[in-house]
């Protein structure tokens, strides 16, 4: 029963078996004709679900890749940025943005908080040569969603060009591109998305194209203006990940019949629920409730508890997957996903498991108790 | 998310990676040396799991097909044999028996009670000529596993030979072909084996030789003689499903590595869990505790719950899969499987999605309650 497993980590994710039947299909040439016309309706599709107008590139790298293409596009050496930094991936941006040669301004706010939209305001009013602005949408290390609405919103009356992570929500949460005003919006494969790991999407406004092509920082792989003009013939620069791109076409076929809005609803109800039955558990979660993530969800580990331990039981015992903490956060949280391809039943089992575990490792966690919040939030019979 | 189901019936039931990966390999030719080594290797490994010395028949066939086969090689018009009637396969073994002109001794046991050993004594003392006795090991359409050892040891003294039908039980519980003297074993591919529907298991002793050489009914597709014969040269009567057999191997090599012993006592526990948990929702078995099966349970549906809108709420609200009752308990009662690839976070879900959809459906089920039950069994604080 090895191969038995509840994957709830925060990506990669499982991967629906309509995914992996379209993966299955015969390879075919990446400059075949069939090929270029899966590229033109994939292009279409990942427009809708980034609710953008403008062309979303499909990398053929991990999320990172994505991450560094916007950097090595935007950045010039010795150009003034700001990354903001809510977690590993927001400090992720920062580490890319210096290697570019970045003046770097790194906000770091406390990792379980989100954004503070009035100290960006203060720096990008204080310095007008800021060139972009780097920061996560949902960051998978912490369990916080930042308002990127609102920092769109701000970065937009300036010079500055906004760069967004949404690798860990888009696909699951409702962003919105072009009225957020993002720049560059970066995704990956294998979280909300519901494929295997291996792709980056980035989406580019007008705006951000304006500094793409001014820009001189040495890159090839990543050079986005290759991608848009290779792009322009639905065709990629360098050979594209046939199987993959059969998987991304599923996927998004997927997610649009079960229609953006359900999907959304979908994730803020696992959401809702996984919170309710930890806090029902008498668990604390990492974030404020008005910042946690509706993908993953960090819960604080109880002090007694080794998460190690903790994590071990989860996966020997019950085969159930969940993430520890990363960085400065291992050993004190561990992170439930419930992102693309999650139901109901996941939340229950992995709650279930959960309770069982953590009596296992010296917590008393009343069983069932956990369980019966989340039932209670599926049944509607919590606000 | 319309793919994302959890299938907690009688079979068919969830396929294992592995095993869907073996069935995707390349055809070979069903008469080719590669498939002849293949056949030889899946009867030794189906001989360990059925527990026997003798050969074991891979039919392309549903089970029924395989109880067909039992049937047609045995009873010649005329010949009176017995069938136990504990459920709607007991029943089709007198259907069968009648269709190939047998004079039948249905004895019908109250669906939901198990086979009376006395009963069957008496018959077999009070009439020397009968020729077969036909029973069933798990009756899937109550939840009720009969007593063949001890059967067993009844009709070994005899004339008659004993087929037993454990298409549902095979793989997931201890059953012990030649100790328990069984004569003619027939199993299926799509229940604790884990694999797709289109196979049979059919286990034959020397006793069933004898009578099956002396057999005139008209039978072709399902001789037992040129299996016999063909299997002697690694080989089938007809064109054998490559891939089935491949996905056969697979399945019994995830038996045998997880250990046979272990796999039994997976199944004995979640069973085990399972009832703890609808009795702890005030739900009563059909079946007597000690007569319940290890793949299946029975639960009689609460009277105010249509059991049609429970299983409809369990599959449209919660994507759970459960069975209703057949023939006379339509209605009556639902069954939850637990049977080949089965963990304790299927039984999780399941109950935990029962709760809600009780709830729904009129019944007040104290939500988590249910899950406590089966943690605590999980936990081993419950003898």
């Amino acid at each position: 029963m090895k191969d038995k497993l509840y994957l709830m980590i925060p990506g990669p994710t499982p991967v629906p078996p309509a995914v992996t039947a379209a993966m299955s299909r015969p390879i075919i040439g990446h400059r075949s004709a069939e090929f270029a016309a899966l590229i033109e309706r994939v292009n279409e599709k990942l427009k809708k679900v980034f609710q953008t107008k403008n062309d979303v590139f499909v990398l053929a790298s991990s999320g990172t890749g994505g991450m560094e293409a916007a950097v090595a596009n935007v950045v010039n050496p010795g150009d003034k940025v700001i990354t903001l930094n809510t977690g590993k991936f927001g400090e992720r941006f920062g580490e890319l943005a210096r290697k570019y040669g970045a003046e770097v301004d790194e906000i770091k706010f406390v990792w379980g908080s989100s954004i503070d939209l009035q100290v960006v305001e203060e720096k990008l009013k204080a310095d007008p040569t800021i060139k972009a602005v780097f920061a996560t949408h949902n960051e998978t290390s912490t369990g916080v969603v930042n308002d990127i609405k609102g920092l769109g919103n701000l970065v937009d009356q300036h010079r500055a060009v906004l760069v967004v992570d949404a690798i860990s929500s888009m696909g699951g949460m409702d962003i919105r591109t072009d009225e957020w005003k993002v720049d560059i919006m970066v995704s990956g494969s294998q979280k909300a998305m519901m494929l295997p790991p291996g792709l980056a999407f980035v989406s580019v406004s007008p705006k951000a194209w304006n500094v793409i092509e001014q820009n001189k920082s040495p890159k090839y792989y990543f050079d986005l203006l290759k991608a848009r003009k290779s792009l322009g013939k639905n065709n990629t620069p360098y050979t594209s990940p046939v199987s993959l791109y059969y998987g991304l076409e599923a996927a998004l076929d997927m997610i649009l019949d079960e229609g953006l809005e359900n999907v959304f609803e979908r994730h803020r109800l696992l959401a809702k629920a996984t919170r309710a039955a930890v806090m029902g558990l008498g668990l604390e979660l990492l974030p404020p409730l008005e910042y946690a993530s509706d993908t993953v969800t960090a819960v604080k580990c109880p002090e007694n508890v080794d998460v190690n331990n903790l994590r071990r039981t989860l996966l020997e015992k019950y085969r159930v997957m969940v993430a520890g903490g990363q960085a400065e956060l291992k050993g004190k949280i561990f992170r439930i996903a419930h992102m693309g391809y999650a139901s109901k039943a996941d939340v229950l089992l992995t709650i279930g498991a959960l309770e069982m575990a953590l009596n296992e490792c010296g917590y008393k966690a009343e069983l069932g108790a956990g369980v019966r919040e989340a039932q209670l939030v599926f049944l509607g019979e919590r606000d």
